[in-house]
């Protein structure tokens, strides 16, 4: 039986599945491919501390050259995370002909174009299953089982932690800080949540989900991101009281010949299945223009389902590499029905606003005078009772605004006397 | 460019499709291929009627053999569904070297074993995406995303026509008879809509998905079957009232070393996203060992998004012919830990239950006597207003019990005389 050998680069949580899979499932993966897939080397910093597999010391090394010089080694796995040295380890390996599977999700959005390049140049493939909702198959679903299909919007629940506190505001009734300090004692916040529930996280994945539905690698300064941390419980609740959730979605959608790609909190309606997506779960909701409104649902993280990923990209490169033959990985198409990504202030949503006011007579009429100077039209007005603070919130919805228009609205408004908090607004999306 | 040939054997609603999307993406298609796919051939036994596309007149012909004989022709497509003769034009166009595309579930379900086998020994393939579930790539994922995952239960509601009129119960408070004629005026179900509503539909696919689940080509005969023409709106509608919602419902389980197969109306909680499942979606929701539950979700049924299954599968195909290679489709691999199939009657489940019986005391003392007897425990009981029938219906929850003592309970529970309909059941399932 043909032998394919593995360089592992990152023995961490991820790589320790990566390992116990291709160990425990050796019999069934060689049944299925007609190959003995092979771990030839495991490169950490730390190949002391113990893991949840046990392996042997031979297979253990610091240097990663003992990988990526190996002319044995076939299919470099990096799981070392963050740009470098991942960058330098991926570019140098597929100068040396392998090919490379990653959950890098922060590497290939900023320094995609010259690794997949690089890749293409050399015959190679870079696979990346696990970048995104981990073992959910969302990847090799849109690159393939999609192929013919031309999207007209994904909108992604992507990151875990975000959920979770989303989740737990809304469910639990916690606040915010609450429900960030239980999830970091579930473990399922890092100690510097930033990257998660401010929005970068999200990004880097829907840059992914982008390059794949649309063509295009987007960078990350043209993505429009607002994260979860100035959602409060008052706003949850109140969205829900109007029949709506609050989740951090990761958006790409076609308007006219425009391409908008923002992160951001967003009210969808109850009854919608993104709503339903509680916890740490991710879903990612496609609309094709063929196979229509698809939703893929699954963990987000969590070892062993990235670890899955993982080793279905393994596998489709084993396949190729047995039949001796360079098989790109479905070419990358640009939409070219899009020409231009869209800016933020241009973009066009409903809003949920939030302000809080004196109570006093007049308030409402100069808030809306205000509002309708600029055009913006109110859907919906519920003003709730004082708080022992003298202070009332006023709730509105209001129907389609150009965000521009909005923004410039409010910081009038938040000049009134009567107005004693910074106006809150969060973006409706009508799915 | 090297050019790929493809014979379409059914040129109904869903090979019109097909043909417009090889047509209208035909650019895309071979950038992404590096091939020009190119319908050589169009068989049906009416060659005349307009179809939603216009194809050349020299395209056509009445003559299977003129693709299953055409050297020429690299891929059948087989989309005149039915067993005979369906069946004979792919073992012949196996036995001339080609590889298929087929949306024919009740073939593959029925004749599967032989067809594969006999695509295995040429170094052919069958490839069938649009057979359940229309355009979600769920096949794909199973096999090749999931590929090292055991499974430990596949939960699907497959059946579009059946989905639509237990949603249309359930929202619009439509009897079972108005949701049908409803359904059939909108196109969502066939004059004669026995196949649908009964579970046989379902049952095909789901012997699929138990194949690529479980490694299990389960006979038809051994998968238990019940449709949904005896749910009543009463039961919809206290199922509701209890937190739950009535669905169509394919599974295939792992119950130690068992393997239940088997499709029935089942009570599912309401929280649950198969119970946000309407009209005529579909979903399909799996428990991998390694990647955990996910779920996969969209249109049903429907020519684009069939067609676009079809042409992912024709895309898959072609790339192993560009290569000139065999690569068998991944192999299905027994999952030998599934020692045989349960049979219904010794499988467990909890269950609703309804009964009708005249408003007299000790009715349900006389129940629930003979419930004790068999050893099944009721976990909750509302006794519903009398109608003006005087009869009052009695809607019991019980805990798990064999469906061979509720089925023995619930024939001497019917012989008592203050029963007088027969008792309705209905599974429960904690998903």
């Amino acid at each position: 039986m043909k032998k394919i050998n593995i360089g592992l680069i990152g023995f961490g949580n991820i790589g320790s599945g990566v390992v116990k899979i291709l160990r425990d499932k050796k019999a069934l993966l060689s049944e299925k491919t007609g190959l003995d897939i092979n771990i030839r080397k495991i490169c950490d910093q730390d190949i002391t501390s113990k893991r949840s597999v046990s392996v042997d010391k031979s297979l253990l090394t610091r240097n990663p050259k003992d990988i990526i010089e190996d002319p044995q080694i076939d299919i470099m796995v990096e799981l070392i995370g963050g740009i470098n040295p991942a960058r330098e380890f991926i570019a140098q390996a597929l100068k040396r002909g392998k090919n490379i599977v990653t959950a890098n999700k922060a590497l290939l959005a900023t320094h995609g174009q010259e690794l997949f390049l690089e890749a293409n140049g050399r015959g190679k493939n870079i696979y990346f299953e696990a970048s995104v909702g981990a073992g959910i198959p969302i990847i090799k679903s849109l690159r393939e089982g999609l192929v013919a299909n031309k999207f007209n919007s994904i909108l992604g629940i992507l990151n875990g932690t975000s959920n979770y506190i989303l989740s737990s505001m809304s469910k639990e009734k916690r606040t915010f800080s609450e429900a960030l300090k239980e999830a970091k004692n579930k473990g399922f916040a890092e100690k510097d949540p930033t990257l998660d529930i401010e929005g970068m996280d999200s990004a880097h994945k829907l840059i992914l989900l982008t390059y794949l539905s649309f063509g295009r690698l987007v960078n990350i300064e043209d993505v429009f991101i607002e994260g979860i941390s100035r959602i409060s419980l008052a706003d949850v609740n109140y969205a829900k009281e109007l029949g709506f959730e609050i989740k951090l979605l990761a958006i790409a959608q076609r308007e006219g010949e425009d391409l908008e790609v923002r992160v951001h909190p967003t009210l969808i309606p109850e009854d919608h299945l993104l709503a339903s997506v509680d916890s740490v779960f991710n879903a990612i909701y496609v609309e094709g223009d063929l196979a229509g409104d698809l939703l893929f649902y699954g963990p987000g993280a969590g070892q062993l389902s990235a670890a899955s990923a993982v080793v279905s990209d393994i596998v489709d490169l084993t396949k190729d590499i047995k039949a001796g033959l360079f098989r790109p990985m479905m070419n990358i198409v640009q939409d070219k029905s899009v020409k231009r990504l869209r800016r933020i202030d241009e973009s066009s949503s409903r809003y949920y606003i939030r302000f809080t006011a004196l109570d006093k007579p007049g308030v409402l009429a100069r808030i809306s005078g205000v509002l309708a100077k600029f055009g913006i039209s109110i859907a919906s007005v519920t003003q709730k009772e004082k708080s022992k603070s003298q202070l009332v919130p006023i709730v509105m919805l209001i129907y389609e605004a150009r965000e521009k228009d909005l923004r410039r609205a409010l910081n009038m408004i938040n000049r009134l006397e009567a107005i004693k908090e910074e106006p809150i607004a969060i973006r409706m999306e009508e799915v």
